[in-house]
């Protein structure tokens, strides 16, 4: 079962559309990925205190409903894959059973001493291998 | 020549990481398009007075650098084709002559009246015409 | 005992300093006066459904710490006074025990024809007694 | 003459009610006050590279009009008082001449490496005595 991350929306994320404006649903995956990897065991203070984090890289949104004010969504995220130094989620975003919206990101590990990309730890990885599809 | 449009990165925007947080290039690619429509001789008040809006349904945007607070950038934009109902724009976010990020955006065109998707109007697409690729 | 709304800080909120940036403390405002309303029995839809809203006129928030990511707070609400088209709350933003900024806001009630200020309904002064200070 | 600083509205900061969101001043307000001090002759990146920043601990905002997606606005600012410590500026939020909001800020002066408050350095205060009132 992918891991779900609630969202509620805000009143200010809706636009004059009346509808979420679309850069909000990037913090919702963002907000979304740190959950994740929190419930595969791997807090983000943890990550950085072993001195590495994840940049993104690569992302894509498929929109194919709107949220609006007072609606709790729900944001599936599961791994897609994992590479030497980079890794990929894919995230469905859900009002109860209606799909509003699709993403994949791409991350890339870096060192959060300046260093660049550096090779996913055994700690992210094994933070991602649970849900891995 | 690309229509080409500045933004002042906002100390807001930067993150922990002290780079622009990723959701921030999706608000400047929608200020880009206004003002590139703009300049295209169709600007966003008069295209709600006749009817019709634009609304995102893709984005995908790739990374090759960060952005930090008291950048000017430039974001390039191009008409990449134009559908019956919807339009794809191509963008280039710039400091200076380092591209930061690629984008590519599909928006339908929707009636402002709640009636859906309708074929593109003739003011939009002359708008986009001028600078189609 | 006062309404208490809980806030989550999301990564994108904090900034280069590695505190929340000022501004989103309103959205945390915004967003327990709102649960306050609704915990008062006067949910956002059925307010602008009885055909008003409350717009802010003012606001001041005074600083005493700051909050970083992951943290949860916890935003008390309590109304202050209530007069003849207008209102005024009182915020204190805490994590746990420690208080990291407290406020006041003033909104006046307007209708949601344009017609601008009007009493205070009923269903609103109901909400807002219950926590009368 | 004071300083102003120009501020065109986004779409994504219009709300439901088809007005800038209130937190977004909070955000204009920080580009005006760094504008405005550079504009004094020191920059954001000078001052943090001397060691030393500011910390907003209190602000106040009062709402005269509202403003909407195209408003090209002007945000005036001006020195109030210069503590031992922390500085008072005031602004004024305008399209054209119409008063939109008025504010005021208080930050304390810190060191960047987190030894807390310090006295204004002698460039800051030179560059907030220029427009003293």
């Amino acid at each position: 079962m992918p891991y779900s991350h609630p969202v509620d929306v805000r009143y200010l994320e809706v636009d004059a559309q009346g509808v979420v404006f679309n850069m909000w649903y990037l913090a919702y995956l963002d907000d979304a990925m740190t959950g994740f990897l929190a419930a595969g065991g791997l807090g983000y203070g943890e990550m950085t205190a072993a001195g590495f984090d994840v940049q993104l890289v690569h992302t894509e949104l498929d929109w194919r409903g709107a949220a609006g004010f007072g609606d709790t969504l729900a944001v599936d995220v599961r791994t897609e894959s994992i590479g030497r130094t980079s890794l990929t989620l894919g995230f469905t975003v859900r009002r109860d059973e209606q799909v509003l919206a699709t993403a994949r990101t791409v991350y890339v590990c870096i060192g959060t001493d300046g260093s660049g990309s550096r090779p996913v730890p055994a700690a992210l990885r094994t933070a991602l291998e649970g849900s891995l599809t």
